[in-house]
């Protein structure tokens, strides 16, 4: 076995959330070794200088962006390896550029999004956390029933983006009896869905949307002002995607004025901070970017960085296909 | 055309929560009238040994108690007929023994309660009520990431009921990749999931246990602290049956000691009552008995109510086969 200090390198630059959850020892592997980026004194450009000339892999995690100039400084990269879905905070151009292999961690996170997109409709549709509130704040002895919610099944439900989670969400509403059409780049041969290649027409058609896309420079604000009033007073919203898919604030002057009907937003242009007027409103429901955020998806995303680092390391093929396309 | 007055008379006791939401035009009917206890100033006995000796139905809603007195004072009664799915207010031995037809809202609402039953369930596994309360507290920007949740896929889950409600849950979950058993008076030979005999084996041997049964004798405290102690720390209780199926005290007990790890709540012993120990904890969902709570299915069961008087009054077979087994 070669001795720790001979093992190559993977560079973090900041602390990559399931290590802060599980410990590092959970990602140690006798293929490679962390160097840590914020434990050296040296701002980053004259740590990376000094010290990762030779690196071929970084890890990074949580959004943490990883720029041109950053990329510029690692002479050696070959791999880029994130534990998140989106690869809006990479430099991908600056990526196909140098030829490095850009890998996410696949299909792992993909269920444990797509149920909480279903457990955001329910919640908005059927007013599960607002009678909750309403519950806890005595409501019910004092002021009698609740308001009546709307039903799930029969909803005409319109996907943006059916890629994994897109297409997982489509398979679990299914069998609430809702009705799946969707939009997307282009139209999936193998998808009998009805296809919308314009995602005003999906919203004119639908009773609900679910953002299941990636953000790219052609997705930012797709969902506006004309995509949210042709959704319709009785519509629904709902965003597992990315914040700035969606015209914020538009959307918050479309709720806080019943222009739709309501929505469940586990992300937002600005995380962590929300919208204020969105706070006092009983037809949102507000996450904390958490789709993905369970002990299990964790575990196995941390089994499958490993795995994925360890092949690079040992010239096999990565477990998850490049992801450029 | 009858006279209105001629008309057939229906009996209601109080005013049926449906009609309060959409009026009484919605209800009306060229077949029958309603004789309406409440506006009399006379006490009840009173009033239908004076007006109700020739009623032939009555239509309740809501879990107002039909006892065997009431029943007494209706000599002519034939068909009862309640908006809900529960039958545990009314003295079935009284209307077996008296051969009146009982009637229920059937299938109507099965759908929207299964959907609660699954949204209270995704909600305490990926804590969407939590995190809601969380982000709206600005807790999300002090104090940063929220707790991890767990995953819905992959949960064995224990059903308890396996009827219109528990099949439509099961088909539901079974779509996010959970594993379906279920307890019941008997084993179903057209049903292909594990079947127990015994709710404490089936607790043993769950992850989930999802009450969707119906409260009688034999169901009464069924789930009690040998059940919960077998559901286990990890386990999570979801009821959307009746409150009385459970120990409440028990289960509020469990709660407080994580001897269970959540609880998503519709219904409790003593609504609209709910234990104020549960007000504070993150692990439950407290909803106000509001599983059929749609306007969907208050519109569907409207037209299926008058229905099925319409069709007893024209001597034609109810919509609903009469429940009593």
């Amino acid at each position: 076995m070669e001795k720790s200090h001979d093992l190559p390198q993977v560079l973090l630059l900041k602390p990559p959330l399931d290590m802060e959850v599980f410990g590092q020892d959970r990602f140690s592997s006798d293929k490679f070794r962390f160097l840590k980026a914020w434990e050296s004194p040296l701002p980053l450009d004259q740590f990376l200088q000094a010290q990762a000339q030779s690196v071929q892999a970084i890890l990074v995690s949580g959004g943490i962006p990883v720029t041109a100039e950053t990329i510029r400084l690692l002479p050696a990269l070959k791999l880029l390896m994130t534990t998140g879905a989106g690869l809006n905070h990479i430099d991908m151009p600056e990526c196909r550029r140098r030829g490095i292999a850009v890998a996410n961690a696949g299909s792992v996170p993909s269920a444990d999004v797509a149920d909480l997109a279903v457990g955001l409709l329910i919640d908005v549709l059927r007013k599960v956390s607002a009678s909750d509130r309403y519950v806890r704040r005595g409501l019910w002895t004092t002021n009698g029933d609740f308001t009546l919610g709307s039903k799930v099944g029969g909803k005409r439900v319109g996907i943006v983006g059916l890629g994994n989670i897109g297409s997982l969400v489509a398979k679990r509403l299914e069998a609430f009896g809702c009705c799946i059409s969707y939009n997307s780049r282009k139209q999936k041969p193998s998808v009998s869905y009805p296809f919308y290649s314009n995602v005003h027409e999906l919203a004119a058609n639908s009773d609900v949307l679910i953002i299941c896309c990636g953000l790219t420079d052609q997705t930012h604000h797709m969902i506006d002002k004309e995509v949210l009033l042709a959704l319709g007073k009785e519509g629904v919203l709902v965003n597992i995607g990315r914040g700035a898919i969606i015209d914020e604030q538009e959307l918050v002057r479309c709720l806080v004025h019943g222009e739709i009907k309501g929505a469940g937003l586990d992300v937002f242009e600005k995380e962590p901070d929300v919208p204020k007027e969105l706070f006092e409103l009983d037809n949102v429901v507000l996450s904390p970017h958490c789709a993905n955020w369970t002990g299990e998806t964790f575990n196995d995303r941390q089994k499958y960085v490993v795995g994925n680092l360890e092949a690079f390391f040992s010239n096999k093929p990565l477990l998850s296909s490049v992801v450029d396309d």
